[in-house]
């Protein structure tokens, strides 16, 4: 999967929470991912929440009084507040400046905002044009409608030998922005091109690309019961296309699967990861995948996370600010945790009482040396711990050893029979 | 209540662990905070200890070879060895130096010593005095008197909606001694008298008002059985008159509710707190209340504490030492301690499932921000962490926001229905 | 019991796992211990091992071309291979070398090597005498033999009041090595003569020498499952000849008494002690004692542990490297030791309710003082703590008394009644 053209595809899409543009994204992604859609007309309760109306745009600009047309939809979605509602009209710029955000830290770019709950039209501008706008009287053209409609959820399962799931989850709801939101959709997807391809799957993987907030909330409103039953570890993609180290953040309980895989697998990256702990006041849809009433184990594996960088939600995350390769990277960390996820489980020494004779069966050197080969001690550290309680994630830590290699090594050891699943 | 004015009346008052001294105190405390008392004769029995002779003293004075007349009790009361027994007669300083008690590492300060439970005479002096005594033969007079009376205990209740209770205890035994121990009884007293104003109380409060050690054995020997059901936080005041920060000394368990309230409000505060683990070899009626056979949640918020200041136990604990301004301060923070204990209880998210919709019940900005207001914030911790498990000292700990904070957010989030308790 | 005069006479034999150097070391320290003998032939399955042939040499030596005769196991007994097989031939430099071992990093040392479980000759050798081999033939005569034999191992007792058990484990396996091994056996054995001389013990104690790996699984074969009934704590002696700060290594789980036995004894030992956490993949006979299979509340107090000194397994661990003074001084420790295992225990306050009035016991002194003493302190910590639930190591932990004090202390309470023992 080339993400940079399906990245140059997306890019231009004004994608909302509901709407055509999200619909088009979708079908896109299709492509790599079939996905099912789940579908939710509006005014649908769902928990605490009804469905809006669907927003359409058919364009949007405003045509100041030297006659300059300014703030175009077309030109850059963002100008747009988003769910902003019809109104064409000539007022005052100081009636128009009510209708107007900026960011005055930001003087050049264009702010990303949004009132999906609340009737309003709006226009976002760089703060530098706001200040540059001549007086006088403007004329204001949002050819916009919200009409019943529905929200749609796609979602892909690739089944494994166990019921118990993993899920990746990640949103298609922001128009042009690069990094939140296009990297974790992108990412996503290749994730599922890759595991596709995995000849045996011992977990189930579920993907789901949604709304942010009232997406999830819908999805969760359908498949929360299921999810409960099945999902033993997930995470939240998003943030994954720009260049800096990743960082993670906890889930709820900070000490689930998901928590304990990613953590072993930074263990063994050369840039050291960034840590954030769960912050339901901060957050993408763990915010809802970890609500109380549900407390699943998903965290979220980003590279800089979104506040934390300046271009988040303005016009300067753009192509300009991500890079295809650190997707692509972002790809592979995730992998490193599946492969964790995957090989993980819980050992118990065959051969308890004592340590077992290794020279003859080839995993000890014959002739004793002052130290042992780092293979030995893996396998010395794995017949010690694997009491039926430690699982590999948990003899890695308390060893020291990777992961990796711990897994590997108690592959050997299960040929070999020493070591057995706890059943 | 006017401390000074209290002050003034109590300071010279000669008091012990029993006598005439104590009784005018407590009936003077009664003026604010009317008072049942405990009684206890002299050959009472109060678990592992008896109640001894009560002390009176008409008396007490030296006159040295050359006709000065010395370690006048009359002019400070700290003079007399506090339950020295009577004697009368004419002794050598040789033989006179052994009934002094003085502190070298302090020449001029007249020291406190007692000697309740062995039956001897003393005087204590300013080790100036002591090295500047001529010799020759010296006329001692100790006009005390020792006999059957009764240890008396001062208590107060302010009932509230619930029978738990939060205890304060301070003990009225010392003569002329300012922050310790006058500031205890002062601050306990004039705590009672805000809490009384209070229009509704959650608990039940309960004022002591013994003499250290004995004292409060013999009330926990009375009352012992019923605080073991009723107590859910307390804390003994002592040491809280002069202008230091405050110490707090954690109760046996260090977990307590006590302890939880008091750090929750140490997080406020602009001077950062002191921190003491319990210990019971050096402390005040902690040491009783948190003895293994009650193990009371009990701590003690003091400014100073005991030992830590240099005047302690000398007659440089007087009125100069202390500053009434900090009784106040220390009385506003036992009442913040007492505002969290009323607000916190343990909550349930009464929409558990995914965040519930706060901008249609006006408690989320309505256009999407890049990051939430404070309040906000406030409310999306206590959404997440109300699960039924975490108390809301629990939750302002978890997510560093203010106690005061998490208390009043919590409250509208309760009317909003958002937040119930759990029965 | 004169450590020099025994390691003078330990210190030529050559013993192996197996074979006439073990027995007749064994001979030797039954002066001191008299030990019984656990005893099994070649051929008998110990768990997952296998009793192998019994090892015997008669001479062992290298002639060079020159005539020159090198390698003599007469000289040194680490020159040959242990447990090297026959052989006698004439062969090439370049065929000699295949069965030759050096130290490289160590040139002037002959290093210590072994292969007890694949039949191969073959001579230990300083690397620069290696380099200057000349070339040419070499005559090569190693005249051992490998034959049904048995694997002995020594065991001694000393009961005490209780069945449960205190094991000290050593192993007499290697040949002429000073500090790992001739330390371990020697200190155990003059730690058993001073255990003898004790008038009372509490505790049964159990002194095992053995074949390191093989002779310790083979007695677990045996022993195991009385040992997981009766052992309380236990000690892997080794490497306690040198004279460096003392090291321990912990138990698999950490907190078992021996830890917390040893770390009490180091909080009052003049020089810092070092720690080790335990690992499996580099250790002694706890490797075996710790299997996941037993898990055994044993740990290893050290000088200087195996691995960390340069000589470590190489000619220069001699007599020179280590000191008796030394020895003598882990003997101490480990009766130090001893001393808390013995007078440890759990204790009731008998008059829980508020403190029991010391004074009146002669325990307090009678004039109220600022400060307690460092003794009065330690009884109000031990009448505080003792509540059935800590021990007195704990109680030693959490108040910061040394835990000689504590014991010393807790022993007086006993007496006056305080304390009771929790049944």
């Amino acid at each position: 999967m080339d993400l940079e053209k399906y990245f140059d595809r997306l890019w231009p899409i004004c994608r909302s929470i509901m709407g055509e543009g999200t619909r088009e994204s979708l079908r896109i992604l299709d492509e790599v991912m079939p996905m099912d859609r789940l579908t939710y007309p509006t005014g649908t309760k769902v928990f605490d929440w009804t469905v809006p109306n669907e927003w359409s745009v058919a364009d949007a600009y405003i045509i100041d009084p030297k006659g300059v047309k300014r703030a175009e939809f077309k030109k850059n979605n963002l100008h747009l507040l988003n769910y902003s509602s019809p109104f064409r009209g000539k007022i005052s710029l100081e009636e128009l400046k009510k209708h107007i955000f900026t960011d005055p830290d930001m003087p050049e770019a264009i702010p990303y905002r949004t009132s999906y709950y609340k009737e309003q039209w709006g226009f976002c501008l760089a703060h530098k044009e706001l200040q540059a706008l001549p007086s006088g009287d403007y004329e204001v053209v949002v050819d916009t409608a919200l009409k019943p409609g529905q929200l749609e959820i796609g979602e892909a399962i690739l089944p494994g030998d166990s019921k118990e799931e993993i899920i990746f989850s990640s949103y298609v709801c922001h128009p042009s922005l690069a990094n939140n939101e296009l990297s974790g959709p992108l990412v996503l997807t290749k994730l599922y091109d890759k595991l596709k391809a995995m000849p045996k799957r011992r977990y189930t993987y579920r993907f789901v690309l949604s709304a942010e907030t009232l997406g999830t909330i819908a999805y969760l409103s359908t498949r929360g019961e299921h999810l409960r039953k099945s999902v033993v570890a997930g995470y939240v993609i998003t943030c994954v296309g720009d260049s800096g180290p990743f960082t993670y953040k906890f889930s709820r309980r900070s000490d689930t699967l998901a928590d304990r895989a990613a953590q072993s697998v930074a263990k063994e990256a050369k840039t050291p990861w960034r840590w954030e702990r769960f912050d339901p006041s901060d957050g993408s849809d763990e915010r809802q995948y970890c609500s109380p009433g549900f407390d699943f184990p998903m965290g979220s594996l980003m590279r800089t996370m979104y506040g934390k960088f300046r271009e988040y939600h303005t016009s300067l995350d753009n192509k300009d600010f991500v890079a295809f390769a650190a997707m692509d990277g972002s790809v592979e960390e995730y992998l490193k945790i599946v492969s964790v996820l995957e090989g993980n489980e819980v050992l118990k020494n065959a051969s308890p009482f004592g340590e077992p004779q290794l020279g003859r069966r080839g995993l000890y050197s014959m002739v004793g040396e002052v130290k042992v080969s780092n293979f030995v001690g893996t396998v010395l550290w794995l017949l010690n711990l694997a009491d039926g309680t430690n699982d590999l994630i948990s003899i890695a830590e308390k060893s020291g050893k990777p992961i990796s290699e711990v897994i590997e090594t108690a592959k050997i050891l299960k040929e070999k029979g020493l070591l057995v699943p706890v059943s």
